[in-house]
């Protein structure tokens, strides 16, 4: 039997990095590949009392439906947050999402149609390119340097694609490359996009999560029109399990993605909802950020430190202020995935680069996660590439 | 500010149902509007116990990203309750959505190019229909009798749309009509399907809800090339509030609902499957829902008891054996959305059937739901509505 599947299905593909996944479930790897939070470090205790607080208050609310827009107590709590990143937003604007992966896909359903064009960061996200594919764009990527995309690119880029819909960046401690905008350039961005009329969609993972260098307001923060749509997580100052975020965004925009939502899924688990909201007033999450953070610098600069020694000659990669990755670059004529190869008989795993560039190319890079493995596991597993690596250079 | 949104985002309308559940929600209100299950029937205890059991055990695990696919022990216990309703599938053939909704979304999405064709029985699910329209279809609309599809309508369907993807049916107790298909109208759509290669898309929200009649097994029963895609879930039988719904359907399409999956929202909760996998080790869900159908069936026979004494002559509803609704067709110069008006203003609520007829007409009907309130809100809220109706005819 061979079913009609609609066009659109040409172009998904299973994403490379839930299938790394399941290979690195084996408890012998050491896997950089994921984009896992540290488990050790999950509030279990916290969240045991919480779920126990709210069945016992208020069982029958959090088992029933409720409202797609999400559980109003918690649209507050995001309304503080929001503050964190300096965006001055009201429960009006706040829209809960299962995990920021959904509002990269409605992001698409609102604005793409077939041939129309993104405008990305070089390497972008690769889980947002997939999830956009979906609709059939045409991915236009802009070069970037150490402060952001390369400016007067984008603006060639805007200039050259008036069916250009939105420009989507992640600004801090990027995914893949580990690299921050500047200031200066995220308030160019605006001026380009109110200048062409596009919308941006800023997806803010790992905000919160710097562990280095000096605060920056979200994109959003400079926003003079309504025009920046923002997405959050609590998948990674929280815990990714029970898959909220949000969209914050003007009221007309946040209705286009409220009426997407309906049809969708209804609405995010009424109960992970109150749970969150319900860890948010009794602990101090602020804390458990620190704490986070405290740990993952370690790890970072663990790791930076053992690539420096181990990795040979004419490897370069990023030494990022926060986030979760770091991102390597090899000599032009070593290729990523047959190195993902060899690295995975050592038990060793990363994301072959490739992937992260929609339209292809850039084999000689990969990306390191620093977040899920301990220091032992860190030190090992960069060893164990390293001499990989001196095998292929 | 006018942002350019996608063509098909000229489709998408705000549900009516969800709108009209947030008017419903004041307290004074009767609503026989949603399609909320009975909130004091919810296993609250039982979820307690067993949030504090996982979190205990797998505390780690349960806060941490999981397969797309889901998890692994909830897909066999869903294997399991396949077979309540005879169909014989393995593990591979499950995948766990966000409510069976998101199951309506990825259908559409896997299937249609604009301009395709959906059919459907007429009327049909509005929030099945919303979903779909995100796609740009064209709706065929099946005219039914008290056994399902008539048969030569649909075949006449499938002749002239060449196009056609997939037929969307509710088998039992459909939603918004009550009815039931026979047993021998379920062989015959597969006949038909196969003979067109058209996919079938089964929705089985109420399927275990049966409370008179006899048990017929799922169209997915009667599927002998892997053409019939099963949707479950988890709101109606245990509670909707933890958004766990699924797909069950052959390997290659299942596969195809994966990978849209991942672009969607990566996966389900994680901490809620293995909740609701917990609770199904640990408690008789059986006994769960014989107890939901009797509590239901009470409310049907109230319902319909005092809607035959209230109501005015010239006015018709079905008498479902199972599931949440009842249809109520008026006679024809009578309009239900104005009638819906009126009935607001005395506190009484309902949905207004011309949303379930995809490409309009037919405001002379509207839907009732029985299992939300109690047998005192259904009397006096169904005698208010024989004022109303009154006054009209």
């Amino acid at each position: 039997m061979a079913l009609n599947y609609a066009k659109r299905m040409d172009n998904i593909k299973a994403s490379e990095i839930r299938e790394l996944l399941k290979l690195t479930q084996r408890p012998e790897v050491i896997s950089f590949a994921g984009g896992l939070p540290a488990p050790e470090l999950f509030p279990v205790e916290e969240l045991k009392r919480v779920a126990k607080e709210v069945l016992e208050e208020n069982g029958t609310a959090a088992l029933q439906y409720g409202p797609t827009e999400g559980y109003e107590p918690l649209r507050e709590k995001i309304v503080e947050r929001m503050k964190k990143v300096n965006v001055d937003v009201s429960v009006d604007n706040i829209l809960v999402t299962s995990g920021s992966q959904q509002g990269l896909d409605f992001a698409a359903r609102i604005f793409i149609n077939p041939g129309d064009v993104i405008i990305c960061e070089s390497p972008s996200y690769l889980g947002a390119i997939n999830a956009f594919k979906a609709y059939e764009p045409k991915f236009i990527e802009v070069a970037t340097d150490d402060y952001g995309m390369i400016m007067e690119d984008l603006e060639k880029a805007l200039e050259e694609n008036d069916n250009a819909k939105f420009i989507y960046v992640i600004p801090d401690f990027q995914n893949p490359s580990g690299k921050t905008w500047s200031e200066e350039r995220r308030k160019k961005l605006v001026e380009l996009a109110n200048k062409h009329n596009v919308a941006i969609l800023e997806d803010n993972p790992y905000g919160e999560l710097r562990f280095e260098g000096e605060f920056l307001p979200a994109v959003k923060h400079y926003d003079t029109e309504g025009r920046v749509i923002f997405l959050g997580t609590f998948s990674k100052i929280f815990c990714p399990g029970l898959r909220l975020g949000w969209v914050a965004a003007d009221e007309e925009v946040l209705n286009k993605f409220i009426m997407v939502k309906q049809g969708a899924d209804l609405q995010s688990s009424t109960i992970s909802q109150m749970e969150v909201a319900k860890f948010l007033e009794t602990y101090d999450i602020e804390e458990h950020i620190e704490k986070l953070k405290k740990v993952y610098k370690k790890r970072k600069d663990l790791m930076i430190k053992t690539m420096e020694e181990e990795f040979p000659e004419g490897v370069k990669f990023t030494n990022p202020e926060g986030g979760l990755f770091t991102w390597v670059v090899l000599p032009e004529h070593i290729n990523a995935r047959e190195l993902a190869v060899k690295a995975l008989e050592r038990n060793v795993a990363f994301v072959p680069g490739g992937s992260f560039f929609p339209n292809g190319g850039n084999e000689n890079t990969f990306r390191m996660n620093y977040s899920n493995m301990d220091e032992e596991r860190i030190v090992e597993g960069v060893k164990r590439l390293g001499e990989v690596l001196r095998e292929v250079i």
